[in-house]
């Protein structure tokens, strides 16, 4: 490892010799890896005890149990969640109050409840339920969330994929796919630093998913907006307007908007948010109320006097950033130190949200994964961005850096590299012993 | 309103001009209680801000963020709530640890759930989805809670009544239905002071309705515990083991049991709990895990901290008691002066819970509320307590004593009484002018 990146030739420039000589300096590497005896994690895109404890007032508040209309925030009632949260927020997803509903602490739970609606009452403008369909189908770029593809798996939900490309997902592919198919129902969408690729949905792709002819009436875009507000540098990228857009183009209850404060204040005990048209909040809502008595409103008031204002949640998150960015610049440096100029991994660079996407050669991700747990770094099993848990080219890992305290994201990061030029290395050599 | 009620004539015993006297007596009272232009509310059984204040100590817990097993409740995890919390709740509802879930700030939303996964998925030993049959039916005892038939209703399931009898449901009624009609699938019942009855299923009401045979394979008892350990006197009522009763006979899958901390610590920002057959559990959390990062494990541990222990949980709700059983006294004691004696009403005496069943004679209950409201009190509409909000008799009110203070319950169960008299003497005399 000690020759510089730049200075590299790339393996498959290699003669068979000098290839052999690299898989042994890459297995004596992995022997000493192993020998440290790891224990570390980047499985999951979970905040930091030092990200959580930035929150840590939030543990004795609220102050009071009154809202600022004098709801008291203790008893029964308020399906659509405290008035003052929901400015907020409305504030920072660019819609109306009207337009948002705040609820419990996982905004996973209101995708399954919105999921699960369609396919028992059906949506706003559903002829039917989606039940009653022959066929119910949804769009999936990949990479993705593994949670999307597997809640869609569990209720026999069939998934066609699309390409995430740096600017959202293959516009030109989905458009393909939604205008013919009546069975293509919906698409789950991380519009924001997207998990894993990191990538941002452009304007131009947002005005084209709001706008594209659907072969559905009622097509429904779950625009699960987790990491609008978690940016990783200063540039702090605006989401597209899927609400405002999808309107403009005639497809008003066509996006569904799902955020939350999971990883602003706590993962675990956060406030969840839907956003959409007053139909499709009205319709959330007319269905809510069969099967909730309001969501926690003293959590709602914890976090309105937490925050006290947009800007407050803003300032927040350039604090979460101070903590996040340089275990992201660690992987870069990792990386590149192990990996650079070797020709066989690339990676993403993002510039918000939880993840870093490697991808290495063809047929690879699998050992890599194996690779590392035996050296004690854990990393999210290969093919879980993709549906059914299947990589077809077995090639992406995703590299959740967020958890662990930086030291420990440099070291497993370099053993990382250091599996991925072992693993690569015995592909090209035939020789995986 | 004079006349000591030990010493009136039924109305059924007065002759014409004695009822005529009567029915002006009764206008004459509705009108001066029209002027006082009262604005009181009993309709929904929610804990008063006394009640509530029992607990204000909450607001400012947790301290600290682990819980007694160093996991940070703060972060992601733990599907089946706080182990801690469980053992607690465990206890109280007479289950083991593994047998029992902490969840989210509603146990509605765990009924809403289990429901819903009947029907998209089955249950642990259904031959299909529920959604999948051609029909399904609920049986529902009546009176009861409105919000369990407004679910049924909304997914269109078919309700059959049965009476609710002082031991709990009419056993022989129910038998008969579920023996021989494979579509009859659940049975929602509320066990322990039931809403709004007050009734206590017996211990062999519950052994057969654990054993009965039901033609469907996949029957569910969804024994909503919501007033376990609710009690309004010393007496506290020990609820039936339905789980344990079910098990012996054979029928291990058959309860699901639901209980919360709403009526214990907030209303809205309690703690709800799922028990029943660790297949029944597993079953839960199998689907859970595609809808749920996990619960809110901070308010779990606040929950932990407040209470310490089972018996604190029991101590705490002798504080509830000491609010509560004053209300409850001075709904009997007004009743009593109002329409003691005169024939035409029946109301329930309750040991626990949160309601008072209030029978006026048929025909009369919508004339009552309609009444009362026009005077300034709120009552529950008439017929809430009936699936599709029909009393077929009209005549059955349900009083919620819980939330105004003593004072106003006073006054406004006086003004009811006065309605019920009032509504009777305008039937008897067949004058509703």
């Amino acid at each position: 490892m000690s020759t510089p990146a730049a200075d590299r030739t790339p393996l498959s420039q290699r003669s068979p010799e000098e290839l052999h000589a690299f898989l042994e300096e890459q297995r004596a590497a992995y022997a000493a890896l192993e020998g440290r005896g790891l224990r570390l994690d980047l499985t999951r895109g979970k905040p930091s005890a030092e990200q959580l404890d930035l929150s840590e007032r939030l543990l004795s508040l609220p102050d009071g149990h009154l809202d600022g209309r004098g709801v008291d925030v203790r008893n029964y009632g308020g399906l659509e969640g405290l008035a003052e949260l929901r400015e907020i927020f409305a504030e920072l997803l660019g819609v109306e109050v009207d337009q948002i509903v705040a609820g419990g602490n996982a905004s996973l739970a209101m995708m399954h409840e919105v999921l699960v609606w369609h396919l028992l009452h059906g949506g706003v403008d559903s002829p039917r339920p989606w039940k009653d369909e022959d066929e119910v189908t949804f769009v999936c770029p990949v990479p993705g969330y593994d949670r999307h593809y597997t809640m869609l798996e569990s209720y026999g939900i069939r998934m066609v994929t699309v390409p995430m490309l740096e600017d959202g997902p293959d516009v030109d592919a989905v458009e393909e796919i939604v205008r013919d198919d009546p069975s293509v129902k919906g698409m789950w969408i991380v519009p924001t630093y997207a998990n894993p690729a990191g990538s941002v949905v452009t304007q131009e792709v947002a005005a084209r998913l709001a706008a594209m002819p659907t072969a559905a009436p009622d097509f429904r875009l779950f625009w699960d907006n987790a990491y609008a507000i978690h940016h990783l540098t200063s540039e702090e990228v605006k989401s597209a307007d899927i609400v405002a857009l999808s309107s403009s183009a005639g497809n008003p209850h066509r996006p569904v908007v799902f955020a939350s404060t999971s990883k602003v204040t706590f993962a675990g005990s956060g406030v969840a948010f839907l956003a959409g048209s007053r139909e499709t909040v009205g319709w959330y809502l007319g269905h809510l109320k069969f099967a909730s008595i309001g969501p926690d409103k003293v959590n709602h008031l914890r976090h309105v006097q937490f925050f006290g204002s947009a800007d407050g949640v803003r300032e927040h998150m350039v604090a979460h950033r101070e903590v996040l960015a340089p275990k992201f610049e660690a992987v870069q440096e990792a990386l590149e130190a192990g990996l650079g100029g070797l020709g066989v991994a690339r990676w993403t660079t993002p510039r918000g949200g939880y993840f870093v996407s490697l991808d290495v050669p063809d047929g690879c991700a699998a050992r890599v994964v194996a690779l590392a747990k035996q050296a004690g770094i854990a990393l999210t099993p290969a093919g879980a961005s993709f549906p059914y848990g299947e990589d077809p080219r077995d090639r992406n890992i995703r590299l959740a850096p967020s958890f662990p305290v930086l030291d420990e994201v440099r070291t497993a990061m370099a053993g990382v590299a250091t599996c991925v030029a072992l693993a690569a290395a015995e592909q090209l050599v035939g020789d995986a012993s």
